[in-house]
């Protein structure tokens, strides 16, 4: 049951897919989360252009969050497109998956690796790191080498197995004191790592699963009435576009 | 009204004074809020030396927490008097109130200043900002010179002046994005500086209220189930300890 | 005159606007230089919304640029709008004026200023600059407060004393060794800069042009036959992509 | 033989133990040390939660060195426990043996590693060498695995070996070129390790044993007159203190 | 062909060979190279010591080169040796081969590695990555253990045999993205490097000669107008040198 | 009087002077002190040029040292010049007194100030600080602007007070929490110093004369038996040097 004034978290996943309508509902303790995704661009981000070419729906789609009464927006990826793009364009606070998953990795733990799903996403999370000002606290990043599209698939076993693996050796070899999912799309695994975490000795580990912890910062920002600041993010010029009517207009 | 599953949280403070009986408990939403303070230990935390004497009782305060049930306990000092010790000390999430106000600033801006309540604690917050790795995202410290028993005297509006000035100079000089007030005891300060700051041109710049926020981000991690890491904060061994009844057992 | 085997370096303006014909050709010393500029986005770059709706138009470009016999690419504004997906998309050198020209100030002196056309870019080009790892070199960041717009007037010489007045200051305050103009639409203002810096004291201090010395650059990593590391700017992986026909072909 | 104005040094052992007298005075070299030891507190320091009860009757301690004439105090234990509070308490200079072990290994070599004697102690001192801004000078730690109490022991033949090859490792793969002993009850092994180094093909490497040579750098402040910054370490404030009768009067 | 307004380059050669005319022209793409080397220094450039030994004559040279009409010299050394007393000395801008290959691969790429020719220099160039704020971009330094003399010799498959073997264990181990040769003695090294990486399976990783880049970096720095600030790299002052007549006249 | 087993430290001036015979002997507790100086090189230190022509003949000197007997050599001058290559050329501890003094003013304090006598030594020091790894507690570098070889007149009241004051400033504006002496040649004036400072209100913070110091560190040092790193500075390779006889041969 969710009640009136409770708030109202938006999700929005950059990657055009079949498996979600425009907009669903999803109940959280104390929250209403209202899952939305883009129309246009590709079909996952695995790189700078797969985001780049998310990031103007995005925008859109974080307007229309505003529109109909979002209290803040959570960008459902990992490599956090369009987060600043995002900031400048809505005033309800705006977390990104990643962002806030290396925050408050640093939070629980003295050093946190964030397991990649691709080898070449290694470098772009330590350069995400180093611009979130966190470098001191990244212990590594490790590929699993999963392609993102497989995820959706039934080897859902098979992937806890590779993620528990390479998250102990981040624990043994490069002194990692937490994990971090590396894709928003391993819904579930973190319990499944547990298990197999400590059946290989591996105990004490926290293992992040990115955006339901970034429901739950979102929520404790609205509740004390806080978001971005506007000095870091301030409100776009606005200004001749051609070819994105959404642009030139807010709300 | 609460309700039978909603989550403790302990605010624990680290200082010895009249005003607040044992336990108190405030209804937030979402959760139960319980205050309890120290009965050893000095009446204000101004430095080193008063955060080493106020250690060993909040060790003794958070068994008790976690005895008691409690699913998260909060440090009531910007200091975080004993964070280490007490993360040792039991299993449930410890969060210390300046940690967790620094790395929720950098979540939502580029850079903070946090105001100081005294000259003095101008340079500790910078250690710790280094110390928790958020050392380039600091934008400055500043003190607004009001000594900590001050607070809670009736001279509200003189001190939100302060504050208010303090923090535009801030903004203005060393570029702070975000401000953090620098001592626990300042409830309801937020809301004055705003309108203080907007009224002296300084808008969009988020003021954190360390507590309420960290009640919050507690509230969060133990929805999804997190706490900190046991290697970063491994349970205590089992020693011989003269002076602390406590110590030698846990819960 | 330039000769069959010079190289061709293309410097891609990321604005729409009405100054510039589709492709316009100014020989430079050893190389021949071709204007390009998109013809969806924003009418100028202030910010990361701007940044993220000139992007989609430039990696066409890029490309367009590669097919079309270009050695290099240079992406005409200090933002760096799209730098890693352009590296992504074409396998040829891309340099963004503001990574080569930060990078080039670190080379030439202790410490750089970058002169912001206005304060909201401040933050931006600090953060950039710890992004590109560069932060230790980086003395500080001064807004000159003048719309990007109004720079292609006819006041010049306003501009060019307000640069000179906030480099003087940079230098003499913040103890800024080089200065780095942070727009590319100032042409001919560092000949200018230099007199009335002289004229105020301040001798000896670079003025950086970004564009002409990032199409020297480009040049140079040519002719020893360098392009960007495929390990840090790997290919992109084919896939469905909704709205950006370009995004699923290359070349 | 001692002569008047020979300087004295207290060393402070923050651990209750039987094998040490309240105080018993050695004479080195220029100096006269006394060795002191806390009467209330752990019997070992291995972690924060330890740490934390040895503090309270540390300052104690170091109060009545202060008292009795001490030149210098000198806290002996890795830790670093209570160094900030002691520096806070007494105005004769105080010595960390983690501290100043950590900086002279970066005076005298590029990089140092420190041979923690616990796994569960790696972390803390990583973090130590960034709370000191030593960061970048550290090569690595690395745990023997020896439990502090062993140390006692007959079985020091064994503690060598592991000290050496656990040295020898982290000269040949994390670029080490000081060591750190990271525990101060280890007197007398740097020479046997240094023989066994040897044997290994490991040379030119110094190996640092803090207490007596944090005992030397005392006396070379002393000499030259200088105590810490009481700008860092402020006498603490008076006020009321329950539970710690010496908190509240000092000398 | 050469034309009257093409920059002359000085590539200044630290070391006292018997294969090198005292000055040797060599025409690139669009200026004219003239090597120069020392006739006093030492034979070979493998540490500290060797370098000092070098540089007064260096610095020697230098002036010539800026007296006989030089628009810029290059260090010839990846030692720098130098760097900064020469560009104290002249005016025409002074690139070092180190310095600016360090640079030149963190333009290209996210992280790079020296391959130092011994095991000795290893630490030198992590310091020098430090000194010169570049230590975020330095993925490792590893040694391919051939001595500097030993370059000259008619080895070469061998050794690009061991700098690819290395360089592919960089890229692996340390997430190199960019290779830098560690010695100045290396020419024609690249290709034959690429040509074997790509063997190894390690293809997109850019191979960085030092000078030849360098000296193309020369050319644009001057194409544009710009040297070393004088603010870095003041001139000396005059003052009474014994030994070292050169010193007290300049050009 | 000395003692047959007292240690010899040598202070080594890099200048070459009338005002000194080639030994000179002091006596200070607990050790034996000749001051040595070089015969070829500049009248002064204030840059790098000058330091690269006082190299050859320091090492020379060390080496002397070494051979008759010294314990420990100190560099005597702010700038250390030579300190890598005279640690490669002797195996008995060397020391900089500038790198000494930063080492030492980190550890009594949370920041320093370095007071350089000329603004064009500003820049050096905070270089020497991140080389040295210490860039995070540096607080600033301000200069007093006097020649040093002014400083060897009668104006030392002049200079003290030009010292107080900008050391003050340092204190306010900088948050220096420990002041170092820019130069080596101010001996007595840390006394003077802090007679100014606090009739300026400016009280607890020590100021470093840095040779004094040095000396005393370096005494530590050998009493313990500890030198520099010979894997960071390993003794140079023996092999034709041109112009510098002492090179080729060792003690």
């Amino acid at each position: 049951m969710t009640t009136a004034h409770e708030p109202v978290i938006d999700v929005l996943r950059p990657i055009v897919s079949q498996g979600l309508g425009s907009v669903e509902t999803v109940p959280v303790q104390g929250a209403r989360v209202r899952l939305r995704q883009v129309t246009t661009g590709p079909a996952s981000i695995e790189g700078a252009l797969d985001e780049s070419l998310a990031v103007p729906a995005l925008i859109a789609l974080a307007r229309q969050s505003e529109a109909e009464g979002a209290s803040a927006v959570v960008v459902d990826c990992m490599g956090d497109p369009g987060l600043d793009a995002l900031r400048e364009a809505v005033g309800i606070p705006v977390l990104g998956a990643g962002h806030t998953a290396m925050h408050m990795a640093s939070l629980i733990g003295d050093s946190f690796t964030v397991l990649a799903v691709l080898p070449r996403l290694v470098s772009r999370f330590r350069i995400a790191a180093r611009t979130y000002g966190l470098e001191s606290s990244l212990a590594s990043v490790r590929s699993v080498d999963i392609p993102v599209l497989a995820l959706d698939g039934e080897q859902e076993e098979l992937v806890a197995r590779r993620l528990a693996e390479t998250g102990a050796a981040a624990v043994r070899e490069d002194g990692a004191h937490v994990l971090v999912l590396g894709c928003t799309g391993m819904i579930g695994m973190t319990r499944r790592m547990e298990r197999l975490l400590a059946g290989a000795g591996v105990e004490g580990v926290p293992v992040i699963d990115p955006v339901p912890l970034a429901v739950g910062v979102a929520q404790a920002l609205v509740r004390v009435g806080l978001s971005h600041s506007k000095r870091s993010h301030p409100d776009p010029e606005l200004k001749p576009v051609v070819g994105y009517p959404f642009a030139t207009t807010r709300g």
